[in-house]
């Protein structure tokens, strides 16, 4: 079970490059639940996710680089091309500067290339009480957790 | 993890409508690792498969009849329609008459229409050594667990 919350950006974090990070590429066969074929650097991964909105039953099983290539002409819409950073966070919610560990959340800062330019960070949470006691930190801009319009599934639409 | 084996059926049990079973459609989108999509009865579900014989990691996940029929113009070759009947096995490994409860294994007699005709039996088992130890009945004829011919993945591909 997965608790996350999804934030526009407001600022960029200083030195984005030296966070640790991988070039993504993934797509959906289905929507509803969702099936989502994903390379994540060098790895390559299927992932099942139940309905619902900030929780879901998700299920992340491996693929072959043989296997994401046969089933990316399958999937709907428009592939989806971004840079995912690791951003550890103090405990205000900002950016801790590169190289620092953090004792609580990371942010995953989602740089999005295709099928259209934006930037969106998600927050996991390890339980419901830590989630909603989360106060937005003045690098985030707004809340999309529950506009389904910033679904990476729904951003795989073609228009 | 499941452990079957798989066998040709040398004769048919008697009174065969009377035992239970469900009719089965099923097609691939990938067939390594396995990712099959199954109607089965009113039930509809989406199986991912791990590399291997005859021990595989297996996940079986909930579709909806929508997603299902979504999913279905992807798969791969031809689907497969068949009528799964449960045959409860008495000790020796023969069929125990219908509505006779088991206090062993079952065997799950699998009647193919598509692709082709064919009748198949597997027999799960709950640990290696009842897999090991079991004897083929006389209504079975051949054992097909190792023969990759008879994976239901291999027999939808188009010829």
């Amino acid at each position: 079970m997965e608790i996350e919350r999804k934030f526009l950006i407001a600022q960029m974090p200083d030195r984005l490059e030296e966070y640790e990070h991988a070039d993504i590429v993934q797509a959906y066969l289905c929507i509803d639940p969702v099936m989502r074929i994903r390379k994540h650097g060098e790895k390559y991964v299927f992932t099942y996710k139940g309905s619902g909105m900030m929780m879901r039953e998700e299920y992340n099983l491996p693929l072959t680089g043989e296997a994401f290539e046969h089933l990316l002409p399958k999937a709907d819409g428009s592939r989806i091309e971004k840079t995912r950073y690791l951003i550890p966070l103090d405990s205000a919610g900002n950016p801790l500067p590169p190289g620092v560990p953090t004792e609580g959340l990371t942010a995953e800062l989602d740089v999005f290339t295709e099928p259209k330019s934006l930037v969106m960070a998600e927050v996991e949470f390890p339980d419901q009480v830590s989630a909603q006691s989360f106060e937005m930190p003045a690098w985030f801009a707004k809340e999309v957790t529950n506009d389904p319009a910033y679904h990476n599934s729904n951003m795989s639409k073609n228009e």
